[in-house]
């Protein structure tokens, strides 16, 4: 089997898994309890979220909160940095973001969402343009998880500091920390990244805040990761986490490299006739959205899972939306016919070329003959 | 070492793991995904629903909602429940349930706490009065984590539901799933439960509620669960908690008689002299709090933690609270100088007696030897 949707999940990293099992076998106390074995995992985890947080930004100024996925910390950002006003966010957000809009609509909060440009990226003029004095968050997605459009975080936070500097300013990382080289700037406030993204286990996300910041738990309770997220802390998970992540920050550019090597093979193997490329040129190599000309994505999709392909449709998470077309897709000014055809290719840099050449061959194949089926 | 700390935590049962492995390793997939292996997921998924559900309830009147933990469980009845008026608990609750007194406050939400009887059970009457028609939730735990305490959620539900039949009830049952014989009447509408109380893993809890009462989501996203919590399904540990809650049921009755053997021997062991026994008899047989006369209970769990005993002092998760003496042990009429001595010992059916006899000698020795060195 051919795995190229690891924007959905990624196979946990072999490696990391038996050095983390250890957390769930012999090591499996609760780090909140006052023994020895207790405070020994109550130790490792504070030099975990250190480490974690030190990819990507720095402890002095930084803090990061483990929360149990993606999610959870988009929610916990948007909900505890929404908190009055109006909140600026993106037509091209996850729906962990998102979805969050009938919840600030309920808590009397305007949500203003700011148009995509045609190559995925938000529109910065109309985003700018809707942040007041009344904003109190935006919400920027760093790498869209259906195109891979990538938006300058750190460039869009600092225009929007300038506007507003009261207005928090969260992106949702969570697919491209350890993907994209990237370093949070000062003007980022909250950060969201998840471990089953980049070969860590699922059950673990993290929620990254300037330290300074004062900020509610989502979760209430016994007070856990320094009062923003009670619940027993998930250690196997956490320290799979952070096994894969260093793993991936210690050949990021490596990886990077090779996935736009699996990119461009998938782009120029794929037959012209049958597809077009949707994803940008300048978007994270790890994603390509591609549409399948006058063929629903849905057909080729289970058509290519039968001879040992697994790809994507849009986001694996919306396929719970039941909705026919990708809200992302046609925010990219698709219309509905091509948005019809669209399908997800992600990378991970576990892929090889060849499995990439001959994923290619059996989408043109399942094309080709879908039409030839159709005509 | 021995451990008997099991009301904080507790080993993975090895066999679950194993059963549970391929879905870390092999079976990997994103349950939301439209190919096979997602969607062969999906299904594994609902009958591990319906599987957990028919433990305790059954699945034509109930649905369950997997979490990341009891603590979010407990979160999610709370915050979607309470929604107005006035929310009614116990002194005797969590602090995943208790320390959500603060945000219902902010949210313009009286909360209303009953008092405990010395016995550590709620104090009936006092809770039924205090029931009205603003009333909008009732939570009471049904085994108190600290103590052991067993309240009548049965008939406790029925009680209030006589007052206010609008009012929801809730139970935190995170010390009774898999150890207690119990089944949830149709007047308790939410309970919660956890996985890693039952040697399943971190990571993963549920909430159980009836079908028909219509509730919100507290992490909003690609809507999993039924649009009930979102975040990628943490299959892993779903299926390990199923493995370890089928096996608890099996050997409900027998491993409650057994938990019953190695609390007696604990304490006709413990010397009378040094300990004072503070859970009643009719207690869940899992938990006994004992109190170490004239020593404080966190030099005893220390030394004796020093000489491979694992014990516990209140709850774990009150031990990022900082403070001195439990809330709950207070609650129970236990004067600070008593509270001061608190020890809570929790069994496991893979305890054995020669542990229990061995780790009673071992705290009896302590407090002999620590009360010799103080005079």
């Amino acid at each position: 089997m051919i795995y190229l949707d690891n924007a959905a999940t990624t196979k946990p990293d072999i490696r990391c898994l038996n050095l983390a099992e250890q957390y769930l076998i012999e090591n499996y106390y609760n780090p909140s309890a006052l023994y020895a074995e207790g405070y020994n995992l109550h130790k490792q985890l504070v030099k975990t979220r250190s480490d974690i947080l030190n990819l990507i930004a720095n402890d002095w100024d930084y803090q990061l909160v483990f929360t149990s996925c993606g999610t959870e910390a988009d929610n916990q950002a948007l909900f505890c940095g929404g908190k009055r006003g109006n909140v600026v966010t993106t037509a091209g957000e996850h729906s962990a973001v998102f979805n969050c809009a009938s919840e600030f609509k309920e808590r009397g909060i305007e949500v203003r969402v700011a148009p995509l440009n045609d190559d995925g990226k938000v529109n910065i003029q109309s985003l700018l343009g809707m942040i007041d004095d009344r904003t109190s968050l935006v919400s920027v997605i760093h790498v869209n998880n259906e195109t891979g459009a990538i938006n300058d975080v750190n460039g869009i936070a600092q225009a929007v500091k300038a506007i507003n500097s009261r207005a928090l300013f969260h992106s949702d990382g969570v697919q491209a920390f350890g993907k994209i080289p990237f370093k949070m700037s000062a003007d980022v406030d909250l950060y969201s990244v998840s471990a089953h993204k980049i070969n860590g286990v699922k059950g673990c996300g993290a929620l990254i805040k300037r330290k300074n910041l004062i900020i509610k738990p989502l979760i209430c309770g016994g007070g856990q990761e320094n009062g923003l997220r009670s619940g027993t802390e998930n250690v196997f998970a956490i320290k799979a986490f952070e096994y894969a992540a260093k793993s991936k920050y210690e050949n990021i550019q490596l990886n990077y490299k090779f996935a736009q090597t699996l990119n461009a093979a998938m782009r120029e193997k794929l037959d012209g006739q049958f597809f077009d490329i949707i994803s940008p040129a300048d978007a994270s190599p790890y994603i390509l959205s591609v549409a399948a000309k006058g063929v629903r994505g849905e057909i080729i999709l289970h058509e290519v899972n039968d001879k040992g392909l697994i790809i994507g449709t849009g986001s694996a998470c919306s396929s719970n939306d039941k909705k026919r077309y990708s809200r992302v897709i046609l925010a990219c000014g698709i219309d509905e016919e091509r948005a019809d055809g669209v399908l997800r290719i992600s990378f991970s840099a576990e892929n090889t070329v060849e499995e990439v050449e001959e994923a290619a061959n059996i989408l043109n194949e399942t094309v080709k003959m879908r039409k030839e089926i159709m005509e």
